[in-house]
């Protein structure tokens, strides 16, 4: 979907976005990744969630290994056209590292917590956990 | 709040990395803006959102003309430490446009449209409304 209404890839760092990705359920915000234009368009034709992997530069299909999916339930645009917010319904953990939400670190006065208990095994997320 | 445990402003382009702001009552996910060092330093002493605008190349202080700050109740990081999430009390609205979020545009096959109503009318949010 490349219409003027569409997010502006123009605007990104290298031609790619940021995209956060919330339990469309629940409300956690579980990620945020980043998609050029081809993992855009591949996102809105599959109804999945494909990222751009700016570390391995290639497109990333959520859950390709793990079986993790994000089912997109709704796509929504900010107001500049430059960020991307999915709602979708994720499959098992949307982090590799075994927890439902990246966000699983709250910051305090005294450093870092975890405050989430992991969701799967990390074992059973990525063969290959770079982002 | 510079520990081993907090972000890693390294990672981002230029210094910044994504900041998403995230009603702590309803869960709504209101924006999505950067911090850089100083922003995050800020916006953890003083307990209210503070970003790096990247197009005006300088410290916002959100809400420092339209009284709509983000009183921060939490602030999570995620696996990478490279994306911060910030559980925030939203005065007024978060978009520059009158809408309490500046997702209010939902992506469909026709095209984008509006999915929200504004929350107050935009003149009075910014005098200068560029991010």
């Amino acid at each position: 979907m490349t219409d003027v209404n569409g997010p502006d890839f123009s605007r990104g760092t290298q031609g790619c976005l940021p995209a956060v990705a919330q339990d469309a359920k629940t409300g956690q915000v579980l990620m945020l990744a980043y998609m050029n234009q081809e993992a855009f368009d591949l996102t809105v034709s599959s109804g999945r969630a494909v990222y751009y992997s700016r570390s391995r530069e290639r497109l990333w299909h959520k859950g390709e290994e793990s079986g993790h999916v994000q089912v997109v339930q709704q796509i929504l645009i900010d107001c500049d056209a430059d960020a991307i917010l999915l709602r979708v319904e994720q499959e098992g953990a949307a982090c590799h590292k075994g927890y439902r939400s990246c966000f699983f670190r709250e910051l305090t006065s005294e450093g870092s917590r975890v405050i989430a208990e992991r969701h799967v095994d990390p074992k059973d997320v990525y063969k290959n956990p770079k982002k």
